[in-house]
């Protein structure tokens, strides 16, 4: 049986290019999809506990009917895991497999176990093969697709990391039916920011249709596919970060210093739910710049939260730190440039923009009052 | 006053390119060369405690003169400092630091402080500026030139890393001055086995001139920048080790078995005493294959010989492992493909090739004769 897709995303960067499949029942065909591609025969598959329980059995079956062996390794589910004890413990776990070049690193579930093992299949002899199997909406249309990996450290989030595409991006569909709501809205928040950042008639489309992005099948997919393409054409500009893919921050500047500032608790702010409060956020931002309107910045907000996600700091469980260890959070993170703050900004519906010289001064003022 | 080096090799990688300066007085100019061609004023030093203890003042001095600020960090001496824990430690110093985008991480030392500050640069941020001032002789003609950074794992040498060049190299002549005959020998292995890839006639002018090289003066600068262009010249054609680099690996993958054998103990055996030992075995090996005679490989092991290196596997103090452990090493190196073992042979003087279906059985009774 040759694997049909309901849809395929080809992501161009030369030598390094390669596909996501999207659809459903692409991880009881991973073995074919993986086989006409690749000709190595061991393959370490990383995932956490949830994920595995429900599908390493089927994935690791689907490989080893195409002669693949399989050297599983299961960790906890959390962002703490994004941490360098788990990076050793990957790259220890890769190495005694004896994993070789034209074998296979596969990361299978959400961002956290994409960023780490892509991270550490990034390192181990300085770069082995890789390929996501993204099982969280978030993971599907954001961290799976442009080579971003890595870890957290005590000063901020991914602070450590290395850029390693992968080699195949295998978003099975039905893996999503089992996330829980709050999961599947806070990868919602991605797919309407790739409407936000440069396609209005998209974000236009999720208004009307989010319902049934939400109930599954086609309008699901169409989303997916829509938010991997539109990543991809970024990526595929720039793939190190030296200028567009810059834009693919919106919401995520405030969204990073509100996760910081929660300790990365889950309990209180998932990343999806810092990137719709930091989008809304930076729309509000633009409009009090004079940028863009408030009409749009109260028409985003509407937006995420009749899909029920929070848009505003005071949604966020227990006590937040003052502005000032916010504004710090921000400086801290890596897309400063000498002590300068970038953030993106927006001039209408779809019409995001890099703002590389914000005073820090407005930044603070701001956070003081939607802070309440 | 103008920078100006004794000699000046450019390493041609498209956008990411550098110049390589080597000559004396480097240290104590640096400052200027740095400002001249990066915008940074953030500076974070990684040294080591022997080569901290003589530079470390220099070289801070002459940043300070240009308006750097210097944030220093010393780590112990020897190989053993290649591992995850120190990695940590410098991701976390250079983040403390707040170095940014356009200032740099500087290694001040040998391979060792080398490697590791390379692979921290190369993560932090995915990816920072990074400057090397290599202080041993191994260390200006191989390891700080062509962006191969990393650490040792538990299951070999160098498993884990990352491809990151520098924006600049400072090769100070006068720190070879303060090195141990023996760490000079070591150097000059790399020298030597530069001429014993491709370069016949070097060879030949080592064979004449190697008195003067280690003398000092004039012919060690020519060696020193010879040797750099070689590597600068395979580095350009083949940056990420697809093909052609591999031959820059002659007398590696004996050399990395019997540190791996000696457990990195430096006492017993140093990195290009393990080189020598494994060029010459490369070249006997050769011979065995009936690809060279063996009178090229009495050619070899008499020149290492007369400069004072080890070229035999009895020579290494205390007991080595039997013969199936040193292959064991051999299989686990990162060069291994798909199970079949990869060397770089000989069919001349200054013919090397890469022989990537070398029987493994071979290899094990060639070991079990040498090891005595």
């Amino acid at each position: 049986m040759s694997i049909e897709a309901a849809s395929t995303v080809h992501v161009d960067l030369g030598e390094r290019s390669y596909d996501i499949l999207i659809g459903p029942g692409l991880i009881g065909n991973a073995g074919e999809a993986i086989a006409s591609r690749l000709k190595g025969k061991r393959m370490a598959v990383i995932t956490d506990e949830h994920v595995g329980a429900i599908y390493l059995g089927p994935l690791t079956e689907s490989l080893a009917a195409q002669g693949i062996s399989v050297h599983p390794l299961t960790l906890p589910a959390g962002e703490k895991t994004k941490s360098f004890a788990h990076l050793m413990t990957v790259t220890d776990h890769v190495l005694d497999a004896k994993i070789e070049r034209n074998d296979a690193v596969i990361a299978l579930g959400g961002g956290v176990i994409g960023d780490l093992t892509g991270f550490a299949a990034g390192i181990v002899r300085r770069g082995t093969r890789f390929i996501q199997i993204p099982t969280s909406l978030l993971a599907q249309v954001d961290s799976s697709v442009g080579g971003k990996t890595g870890i957290n450290a005590r000063q901020g989030k991914n602070l450590i990391g290395v850029f390693h595409q992968p080699d195949l991006v295998l978003a099975d569909s039905d893996t999503l039916t089992t996330l829980s709501p709050r999961e599947f809205r806070a990868g919602y928040a991605e797919v309407a920011k790739y409407g936000l950042i440069d396609k209005p008639d998209f974000f236009e489309w999720l208004e009307t249709n989010w319902r049934d992005v939400f109930a599954g099948g086609d309008a699901r997919i169409h989303a997916i596919a829509v938010s991997c393409q539109a990543k991809a054409d970024v990526v595929a500009k720039d793939e190190r970060e030296n200028g567009l893919r810059a834009l693919l921050n919106l919401g995520h500047t405030f969204g990073h210093a509100l996760e910081a500032a929660t300790a990365y608790d889950s309990a209180r702010l998932v990343h999806g739910e810092g990137v719709s409060i930091g989008m809304t956020l930076a729309h509000q931002f633009s409009a009090r710049m004079n940028l863009a309107s408030p009409d749009l910045a109260a028409r985003v907000e509407a937006h995420l939260r009749a899909v029920g996600l929070p848009t505003r700091m005071d949604e966020i469980p227990g006590e937040l730190p003052p502005a000032e260890i916010l504004l710090e959070a921000i400086t801290q993170d890596k897309k400063v440039k000498s002590g300068k703050l970038t953030f993106i900004l927006t001039r209408g519906l779809g019409e995001s923009f890099v703002a590389d010289d914000v005073p820090a001064s407005e930044v603070l003022t701001f956070l003081r009052e939607k802070r309440g």
